[in-house]
């Protein structure tokens, strides 16, 4: 496996590797500490074209001054053996320099230099809390794209407001790669594996898999059901009566619960049965053994 | 020429007839009403490309609703004509819906989809007066840029602000294109060319050349100053100097006038008689003929 760090030596891989009228490359950009979830990603490009292209690279324009930026794991070492064993035909690790060549302060004021943003479903859920995330999310892919231009690139579900905004952001500049979404991977008893998740014990890790519990008691309510469409209300209670032994003991605290129009986002109050539903959530788990940790985990379904 | 209408009828033009691996393609993105300032791009593209490619749209984003979007002037077959005439090899000529999907309210408040903003060159100079300018141009350009994936795109140095927003933004996105600018093509008298100078009458283009006139005289100054520095102020009044009486007479009245590094476009205090100098302004012209009718004109030398 290639692992290369400048954009003008991935530019001059995939000219000299790769014929765009003729083959197919499929791209996953990570920002490493990979798991199983990555490596679903990277199967499934791996299935389905000539060449697989990795990136390893913790965004800084997506943390606000307050987030764990610092924080973040980083595992590099591990991350690229798990990616050569998998086939992977090459890995980009630029440093922050190369993909912001003017710098990338924190401080969204002193920020200078091109920004992508994605009006209409990037605001909302986890835009409410992290108002610049999708801006530097939509800004880094952008730039990955350009630089590996892959016929293909592979996304989460578990970020499913992240594929909703990169898909809207890919479709309408007309980039010329084609996004899909895999699955969520999760762990036997549920959980959505997340590189946050070492960073609870193993009780508030058990606790954590009642978050998909909840949701997916909504989401079997709401197929059970006759009518044509379901109050929101019904659907939050049914979540929310999982949920509230946990929220009670101060285990969860809930950002939000969402239940929204799966291509808009935009919150539904009378939930159709059929299609085209995300329920969604983030929790902020407080972890047993250290009780100053706290973990924000994401979730959803599409019903 | 082809003459094409849909984002993927010109996708599949340049999948079909460009290699990309061998073959260059220039392009020269356009909204109409040519003159000899786009007729020289569209020929410096034809000397250095085996294909040149140009787009007529007339870009709803980046007019204000207060702006002359409707009233742009609209000249078609005659554009079609000339580039056909001029060796052009293909034309894109889309709808407002084929490049913004989701409809492109003026008002940006109620806008949906992607946008691309160039933080740090677009807020000064054309973008005080029009503050969402250059974010319509950004997107527009990255639009077609991934339509149209061409190796080279070429602009006129008359809008430089709007070149050097645009060249940051392909330089730090990594676009697959490089950016050409091409000297401001002007009449005789020295007044550069715009799809705008047709609404004024004799009188009133005669004393806009007045507007060169002034810049010139500031870059010869410059030029001449033994030191290495020199004031703004003495660069300033010496523009002012020339303008004064069509100031007086009601004639002209001055939006900006800059005096800037041509890099970042921050202003000078102190102006290096060397390199690097972009001497810009905006000046609205009353015609003389039609008092109503006032033309904001812009012009620039790089000094």
């Amino acid at each position: 496996m290639k692992v290369l760090h400048t954009v003008k030596e991935v530019v001059d891989w995939r000219n000299t590797n790769v014929d765009r009228k003729t083959q197919t490359s499929g791209f996953v950009p990570t920002m490493g500490c990979l798991h199983e979830g990555h490596m679903s990603l990277i199967r499934e490009s791996k299935k389905e074209n000539d060449f697989t292209i990795a990136s390893i690279f913790v965004n800084p324009s997506q943390f606000a001054p307050t987030e764990d930026l610092d924080k973040y794991p980083r595992t590099l070492q591990n991350d690229l053996n798990l990616l050569e064993s998998s086939g992977v035909d090459m890995c980009f690790v630029p440093g922050a320099d190369e993909m912001y060549p003017q710098g990338i302060p924190l401080r969204v004021e002193e920020q200078r230099g091109p920004f992508v943003t994605v009006l209409g479903v990037s605001e909302q859920l986890e835009g409410r809390t992290r108002p610049n995330f999708f801006r530097g999310v939509a800004t880094v892919v952008t730039k990955l794209l350009n630089v590996v231009l892959p016929t293909h690139a592979y996304f989460g579900q578990k970020d499913y407001q992240q594929y909703t905004v990169l898909q809207m952001m890919a479709k309408e500049l007309f980039m010329n790669t084609e996004l899909k979404m895999m699955p969520i991977v999760r762990d036997s008893g549920g959980l959505a594996l997340s590189s946050r998740n070492r960073y609870l014990c193993e009780d508030s890790r058990e606790i954590s898999k009642n978050i998909y519990r909840g949701l997916k008691a909504a989401v079997s309510k709401l197929h059970k059901q006759d009518g044509a469409k379901m109050e929101r209300s019904v659907l939050l209670d049914t979540v929310q009566e999982i949920w509230a032994p946990f929220v009670a003991s101060g285990d969860f605290s809930v950002d939000y619960l969402s239940i929204a129009d799966a291509s808009t986002l935009q919150e539904l109050d009378q939930v159709p049965n059929s299609i085209n539903v995300v329920i969604s959530c983030a929790v902020y788990v407080k972890d047993r053994a250290n009780g100053s940790t706290v973990v924000r985990l994401i979730d959803n379904i599409l019903a």
